[in-house]
């Protein structure tokens, strides 16, 4: 994805973004067409979000929430898909404890592919929205200090931020336990340091990435409560930041472990837009997917008459 | 909620009970509107009466089945609800285990929040169904003797009954073994008796409560045939009452512990109208909460031009 | 169900395979209709298939998966049932591990019932669509000779394809290891072999059943690999059948077992078709059922102006 390729979302999700404050959330884009969420591995956030964002381009939406056992190596996965394919359905949501199976996937359907999260490989729509939310919030990311705290190298969500921020021009720093944040990530272009002071003294945005204990295989750090005091953002360590710093999670928060919980809840925690700009995001995906042709198009269908608008 | 109130739901539920009947079973009310089933307890049965309810509106409906476990204390679920309001969410249903839980969760939301059921504490669409059934039936429920027999201790079912009976004016007796029909509810206004035939004799309306054995936590009773023959509502006992007695039963049933299978279909026999009548209240708390001004409206939206009400 | 009968329900079908194909896959045939899965015995597939059924004709659909261990007995499949009817459902869709379980729902029940296998009974709409497929690609059933291959006696497909195909006029031959193919079916006027070799030199199609371990009590094949190297259709078994056989299976395919890899994706397999001729066939059942009036109705509504076709 280019630089503008990302932009063009980010334009179309802002279009969205405004249809979900209206009375009447919904515009007929994807009228008629048939989206299936096929979440091999659980996630009732991502979803719901998506499921969400389908029905609000008043699309048709079937959950297909096959346990893993099920579904055995790619073969088998492949066959599940063009059996959805079959069916009609012009988009899939794939989310896989995998890395790389919604690439495996839109190598051989016809249908469209969106990657709900695969593995610890890449969450694009999250990488997307958190771009999303650093734009409408500081106006752009070019030039910005972002800072992404914990868990790097089993996260997902860091992955795709990183990429898309790199893109965007914005400078990342990558801080957590070594064992989390290996010096390798310096080769795409982020800084990588330990100390946490350094870390978010310069900070423009912090975004703090959730222990992800179920994706660890060895104990890679010596305890929760010795992660939250050497990395945890807590009020003190926030006194160091500059003012007007963006705290951001992806969420679920841990309260107390990662953050404290008065920061969450403080003004300068986006945390809940960005769940907000989450939805937007996905509405612009898959609409984009579809053959949505940007900003322009969608305004004059959100701006269009009543009886366009209505399901 | 007063008498008053209670009664607009009921004239609403009344209008929207029509729309159940008609060939298109649909009005656009909450078109364009969000709905979460935010289920932490699962209920099958209140789930999807509920769910048709947001669909007959038109709404957009999401369901949230969380697990108890995922969904630890109230500031968990305080966040949870909070992720699905910035989603855009126009109405959180909540069923949960504990006490207060949609009290709680209303304090600090902005979105509608419909108790579908708070532990052994309210489940109110269950009584507002209750009291449309005996209006519907009976023209009336002031001065209405009601009897409500079996576990009221445990009961949402019967709290939520009594409130709304003794609002509208009815006399209530509970009835059934003393553990579970304790003496302090006759400070509710209640009249208390451990005799069957006292409680059923002079009964309009006969309220039989499901035994809620995953409620007890000792063993209130010896057994469930000494329960039956004791309080379960026999063609013997049936035969102590007045003619025309309605008999009520929230579902689903114990055929041949609380009620007699031949009973249970019988012409006085209401059970399934109560399903009914419940999806009608349901939509007519999903309406009221979303704004809408009573019945007037909703006759003017049910008796509307056939475009205002196809979906 | 007679021939006629069944031809009714192929050309409805077709129909709404063409639906299926266009830009807005959706028709208002059933707007304002409640569609309920009753799904006892769980199948993502066939549940699917008729939600997505169900939401091109554009009725409201409700999914409810119970657990066969909370319905137990007939007579509280009869209650629960009566439920959803007095949700005021128009089409309860049944799955249940229970031959018959269908028609004794229909037996009480104004809602129609339609049946999505029930037990080793019979799976009808599996029939009607692989009848369908042989229709559509051979351009005729009757006089054709079909041959279903491996486990006919716990399949309700084979059950319900030998129905079909008989009163089609088609020439129907059975084979499978002896345990699974008793000699009873040549009463119905099935062929019998457990000659591989005689049962497909002569097809013009075979239609290979799924290994159903689950439903067999007793083991009733040595193993696998015995049962791949006596009945799997193999490359070199393929070399003896007539150019231009008709390859099918139900799915999901067991790769390597009941079929060769490269058979099931070769031309001759029309296994995805199948998949996709399901959905139109459900859309015609639903239709239909709901007292649609055949072919020429739904033309006209397919065909109708755009108003007419939109949800």
């Amino acid at each position: 994805m280019s630089a503008d390729e990302i932009s063009t979302v980010l334009d179309t999700a802002a279009a969205f973004k405004a249809v979900g404050a209206r009375a009447i959330k919904k515009v007929p884009a994807l009228r008629g067409k048939t989206v299936i969420n096929l979440f091999v591995e659980p996630s009732t956030r991502t979803r719901i979000s998506f499921e969400l964002a389908a029905q609000r381009l008043t699309a048709d939406v079937i959950n297909f929430t096959a346990e893993a056992s099920s579904l055995k190596k790619g073969e088998t996965l492949r066959d599940t898909a063009r059996n959805l394919e079959a069916l009609n359905a012009d988009i899939i949501i794939l989310r896989h404890g995998a890395a790389g199976a919604p690439h495996f996937l839109s190598q051989f359907l016809n249908a469209s592919v969106v990657n709900a999260g695969d593995g610890a490989h890449e969450h694009p729509t999250q990488g997307l929205l958190d771009v999303y939310t650093i734009r409408d919030k500081k106006g752009r990311v070019a030039g910005l200090n972002v800072t992404i705290l914990g868990d790097i190298l089993y996260s997902r969500v860091a992955r795709s931020n990183i990429w898309a921020l790199l893109k965007l021009g914005a400078n990342v720093t990558l801080c957590g336990p070594s064992t989390l944040v290996p010096r390798v990530f310096e080769q795409m272009g982020c800084k990588v340091t330990y100390d946490i002071q350094e870390a978010i003294e310069n900070a423009d945005v912090i975004n703090l990435l959730r222990i992800q204990h179920e994706r660890q295989r060895q104990t890679m750090f010596p305890s929760i409560g010795e992660y939250t005091s050497l990395f945890g953002l807590t009020k003190a360590r926030l006194g160091m930041t500059q003012p007007g710093v963006l705290i951001m999670h992806p969420g679920p928060i841990n309260r107390g472990v990662e953050i404290d919980s008065e920061i969450a809840d403080s003004n300068q925690s986006v945390i809940l837009e960005q769940v907000t700009n989450g939805l937007a995001v996905r509405m612009a995906v898959l609409y984009l997917v579809n053959g949505g042709k940007g900003t322009s198009e969608i305004m004059g269908t959100v701006g269009g008459s009543k009886s366009r608008l209505t399901p």
